[in-house]
């Protein structure tokens, strides 16, 4: 059977571009495909400051020290906006390329308030929550995620404004069913006004959830989410997912470097086991 | 009853400090221990190109930026060479703790070969091998990684002189019993004689395999590494490991730093959960 490449990576977002750096180091021949700019949802955080190495930097610089670590090697990323994979097979919006192996790095995103994007609104209570340290902030949300959000935000802010169906008691967390408006002055949330009280905010968390970027394929999944074993592979053999688009307990940087390294070290594995 | 700390991190390599990120982050009261300088063994590799975000940075810089990051959010690393660890008390040469939480972060040692430290000698395949493409390298070593470290290695060198009892056909691998010498000129290894044949080798790698730092303690482990659960928690309920002294398949800076994430947000949430 003649293949054009031993893998193709999907998706350019810190977990593609970590598996790139693996496989190519391992001299692993590999096409590495995104539909839209190298950083994924990275390219969306204000400021990170819980990825080990750097005290703070931005998603963008972050995202672009990533892709001059790739370039460094060598790796390009190829457009493709991938419509389909189907045995060993992924087609494209240009192209069909047949593959030994597939990694899917395609991310998540966050569900959307209809509201812009403003510097203190906020889709991430583990990233942003300590840029409100004895603050005021509130967090809308029904997900299962929220209650969790919430009382991660009232152990390091001064208050919470919980906006959710969810019930809870702790002193500095005030519940709500819901607000009236959204009050922006200056491109800043500065307050939110329910049952007619104007109450003055520093920060705006939105809690709704994420959903997964998904693809056409027949891969077993939990909410869209792709479920994989401890080696980051699917149900499918050749195919293995990593990062947001998994399901898993923490998404964040961290475990998605992690996932990206241990899909490409057995990959790397299987390809050898099967010359050797 | 009553405790000094929530948590003690034994260890300040990249899985003690990455942990202790996430702990100080999300507001919870711990105290990092080590009885050596912070970084692990970070201070002892030269290079590093595998770490997503830098291009390439050496082991002793990136040990001083996590530093300079724990130092940032006013995370103090204790002295502390820890003696025993026994129903939430750690002893250690000059203190008692009692803590909720215990988080090991000792990570492990390479087995040395009785040779001085040298710049091109290294005891990490998969972190040096790119340094030595299309290069002559000698291996030595009877570990079983020793001879997937040839493969990996025979897959980015030229050639690659495996000293081993282990056994492999590749066109690229020469297979020795044992060397008779090994000879250093100008601070590098510069050959190494077989059967009176001296073969010019850049590079010499040691693959005589790891073993981890050991505490006195009553942990279920397996040839000294910690075995743990997906959470990291071991067979010790408020005892977690995380790092290169947990059993695991791939012993890479990005494993650790996404164990260090998974142990500090699960102790949070169990924390958070006794108060709620």
């Amino acid at each position: 059977m003649k293949y054009d490449t031993d893998c193709v990576i999907i998706g350019s977002g810190i977990s593609g571009m970590t598996c790139a750096i693996y496989l190519k180091r391992a001299n692993v021949d590999f096409i590495l495909l995104d539909n839209s700019a190298p950083g994924g949802l990275l390219n969306k955080i204000n400021k990170i400051e819980n990825y080990p190495g750097f005290k703070n930097i931005s998603g963008p610089d972050l995202a672009y020290n990533l892709y001059s670590q790739i370039t460094s090697l060598g790796i390009k990323v190829k457009y493709g906006n991938v419509l389909n994979i189907e045995n060993n097979v992924i087609t494209t919006d240009i192209e069909q390329i047949k593959t030994k192996f597939i990694v899917i790095a395609t991310g998540r995103k966050a569900k959307k308030l209809n509201i812009q994007d403003l510097p203190n609104i906020s889709y991430c209570v583990t990233c942003d929550a300590n840029l409100y340290k004895d603050k005021t902030v509130a967090i809308i949300g029904n997900d299962e995620k929220t209650l969790q959000d919430a009382i991660y935000l009232s152990d390091i802010c001064q208050k919470v404004i919980l906006i959710s169906n969810k019930k809870i008691k702790k002193n500095n967390i005030e519940v709500y069913k819901k607000q009236d408006d959204i009050i922006i002055k200056n491109n800043l949330v500065e307050s939110i006004i329910i049952n007619n009280k104007k109450i003055n905010i520093q920060g705006l968390f939105i809690s709704l959830g994420y959903e997964p970027n998904e693809i056409k394929d027949d891969i077993k999944k939990e909410k869209g989410y792709i479920i994989v074993n401890k080696d980051m592979q699917t149900n499918i053999d050749y195919i293995y997912a990593i990062g947001d688009a998994i399901k898993k307990d923490y998404y964040q940087l961290t475990t998605a470097t992690s996932e990206a390294t241990i899909a490409a070290l057995n990959i790397k594995k299987r390809l050898s086991d099967r010359l050797n």
